[in-house]
């Protein structure tokens, strides 16, 4: 039954919201994952249309730059047309069926079927720093609509106008595609937001943004009556590892590809390296206070972000324990790209604090004494988005860095940059606390569909109450897995 | 970094073991799958070869029959085998391969590579009904270990010697088949309990039992400096609808069916049916009540259990909207099955009271009126592990159930009884809150072993540093699915 004993206030916006979703709930369960295949379609055109304006639109309200937010649109609707893809496939659903087997080692086993089902209604969190791909129309929207849930986007402030826009298509070509009323709304302000997360008809939550908020919108989750699932993704400092050996063979290259991807989006990504291991006497320092000297900053996000950034640096720039290699920590419009240094065992003696995200074009230089070193710096890592080998060929020190990382982080690069995260199959962005709060799932890539999803197993159900996904004929010609082993798509 | 603020008291036992699981973890993490199917068959093989002194030890300890309990042992290995099987297939480790794309629609794609890796140290709280399939080397066990995570079990007070004679089996097969110090270890008492979720070392929980205490347990883990994933199955009253179409073809059926699932195990099974939905006026109630006299009940698995659930009964029979059809709520040291009646409008203003799970042989008849009633009930539900569906051929009524009964429960049955989970691979032992906490995932069947993964992706990583499941050469004969498309086992 539904909690009668919700905390959240009265929020009867909210509540004619959630009741649409509620009541679009079974319609969407109950659509083909190729008609909603059409609607991730929809929106895509509708975005690409409408480029001209809303890239305009994102510059004004985001201080990013043109080419930066093109691209973004550009992953924004291949993200909503792979997902399509994905349905049409039909591998998401999981198919499984069990046939009844009278000579069952544990004694006679029914006829068993299992697939994957919308999870209900869901709230996405947009986050401040992707204002199309991780926002109205991103990839959490693209996932949940693409499971079949209603989808409630909480906007973020520091793009409204644009996340108004962006829903008006979204709205517009699901409507035009045969969407039901009800499958996505916008809603704004942070306690709507909380009212959201605790609202007795909401199914599941998915966030980027802050540890901070993150974490209260966790506990705001994990306190309901009724708990539901949390997707977070919180903090990274997606730590780049140099072995003595790559540091050898092309320090300049290293140098400059981390002061790009640091200072990339002027350091405003998720996966920004924030913290770089070299080599002790490698002379890595100045080819990366040279490097990063090169690069510029810009305009931030939003006031708030900037205040952040420069609280942060301030608290670095106090400590007894780092020294200025490059860039300036003091408050301006405009901040400058920036990088302390400090050494392994000064870090080892204080990862809270060194190891804290600085979300913006900052950075901390570590320098390790020896391969064991680097690998016990690895080891006492938080959970990670992102962990970076830079290595050379035939090098033990990075294969024995890989397998310590893998243990501490959702991706594991080798000889490559964290920012820009490839929306595939394979993709993994997710990873232990506090990179994310649901270390089994991903908030990029075809898997993330998954988290929108829950089993449900049909047991000794005739064929014709049967979801198609399990009906004897396959109608929708899924691969399936049968009695155990998998069967290609008939 | 690990967590220097965590909560628990002081418990030194404790830390040794979790500092043996510490140690444990990546030399687990580093054998391979066919490796940890030879330890599975060891710990089956000692389970079966003592079967002449475990089951009396359960016997005494749980007051469960001979029958039952031999059979529950049958389960238990059969489900340690299975997963080793499970183990040699390899499709659980989700192997995804994208090829490097230059063409890809976003922009380049970089070689990405993703499979599911041991989460790392697993703490498992036996279950009271189940002394052996749900305890020391009970599914959870089996599939932590299969997965490879060192797990340490708390033990249940309701059958400690038990617990103890199965873990020196467990502890002694590893031992003798190459498993490494700390990958088991058995802990026990209540606060001990508490500090082992709490541990900041411990990375996942699975749970069977109670509300209460699941949440409480539950509440914990989210408590955490560092929260961990929290897999508890905490309660379900497994309805029965009685289409109007069954109860006319087959009512003698239904009511000795259903009156021998309910009192199956002294109606101690988490699928235990509760409540049974039945037309009005079709007559089922006298021959419920005969068939339900026909049984028997038995001692109860534990003074606190029997405690509990006369309380409950009491607090039912003072209700004004129900009845007794048949049987006894006065305390005795063997209850009565026992079964109150009331409709479908009472329990519809008053579900939560009504729907409260009574864990021993009770259960609540409720007359509906019509088959939309009857739907207004299912859609009324909280989540539950199953529910089931009592029709005829070509039931209308039936078909539209099934439908509803999907959003509420982790596996729709038809004309059959809950009791009886098979361990198959479709199987869904799972649900929405308060089913479990954790409704993306189940705690029988082979997809119970994904609780314990967590996936990683490598970027660009060389063939030879790659783990063997994502390597070219494909050394481990995996199914993979390979820039999209499933590839069978090479």
């Amino acid at each position: 039954m539904s909690d009668t004993t919700t905390e959240a206030p009265a929020n009867t916006e909210l509540d004619a919201v959630m009741a649409a979703a509620v009541k679009a709930a079974p319609v969407l369960a109950a659509t083909t994952p190729r008609e909603r295949a059409t609607w991730l379609r929809a929106i895509a055109d509708a975005l690409d249309a409408d480029a001209g304006t809303l890239v305009p639109l994102a510059m004004r309200e985001s201080h990013l730059l043109e080419q930066r937010l093109t691209g973004e649109l550009v992953r924004t609707t291949f993200q909503l047309r792979l997902f399509a893809e994905q349905l049409e496939r039909g591998a998401y659903l999981e198919a499984t069926i069990d046939h009844a087997d009278p000579t069952w080692g544990m004694g006679p086993r029914p006829d068993l079927r299992r697939v994957l089902r919308p999870i209900g209604p869901a709230a996405v969190f947009a986050a401040s720093n992707f204002p199309f791909a991780f926002s109205v129309a991103g990839g959490d929207t693209a996932a949940a609509l693409a499971a079949g849930c209603p989808v409630v986007v909480k906007a973020h402030s520091a793009h409204i106008e644009l996340s108004h826009a962006v829903a008006r298509h979204v709205e517009e070509a699901l409507r035009a595609s045969g969407a039901p009323e009800g499958a996505f709304a916008l809603v704004e302000g942070r306690q709507t937001g909380r009212d959201l997360v605790l609202h007795p008809d909401l199914t599941v939550a998915t966030f980027t943004g802050s540890l901070y908020g993150g974490r209260a919108l966790f506990d705001l989750a994990a306190s309901r009556p009724t708990p539901i699932p949390f997707y977070g993704e919180l903090g990274s400092v997606n730590p780049v590892f140099v072995t003595a050996a790559a540091a050898s063979e092309r320090a300049d290259a290293i140098a400059t590809g981390f002061a790009s991807s640091m200072t990339l989006g002027v350091g405003q990504f998720c996966t920004k390296p924030g913290v770089l291991l070299v080599p002790n006497g490698a002379g890595l320092e100045p080819l990366v206070a040279a490097a990063v000297r090169e690069t510029s900053g810009g305009p931030m996000l939003a006031a708030s972000i900037s205040d952040g950034f420069f609280a942060g640096l301030g608290t670095l720039a106090e400590r007894d324990d780092v020294e200025l290699l490059t860039g300036d920590p003091s408050r301006a419009d405009v901040p400058t790209p920036t990088v302390y240094v400090t050494d392994a065992a000064a870090l080892l003696a204080h990862p809270h604090e060194l190891l804290e995200e600085h979300f913006g074009p900052a950075a901390l230089l570590v320098r390790y004494d020896s391969a064991e070193q680097a690998v016990a710096v690895a080891g006492a890592l938080e959970g990670q988005l992102t962990a970076t080998v830079q290595g050379a060929d035939d090098d033990a020190d990075a294969a024995a860095l890989v397998t310590v990382l893998a243990d501490k982080a959702g991706r594991v690069l080798f000889n490559g940059w964290p920012t820009g995260v490839s929306v595939t199959y394979a993709q993994q962005h997710g990873g232990p606390y506090p990179a994310t709060t649901a270390p089994h799932f991903t908030s990029v890539g075809t898997a993330s569909i998954g988290r929108f999803l829950r089993p449900v197993a049909y047991q000794d159900v005739p064929d014709a109450a049967l979801p198609p996904a399990l009906q004897d004929a396959n109608p929708w010609h899924l691969p399936r897995t049968v009695d155990g082993a998998l069967v290609p798509a008939n």
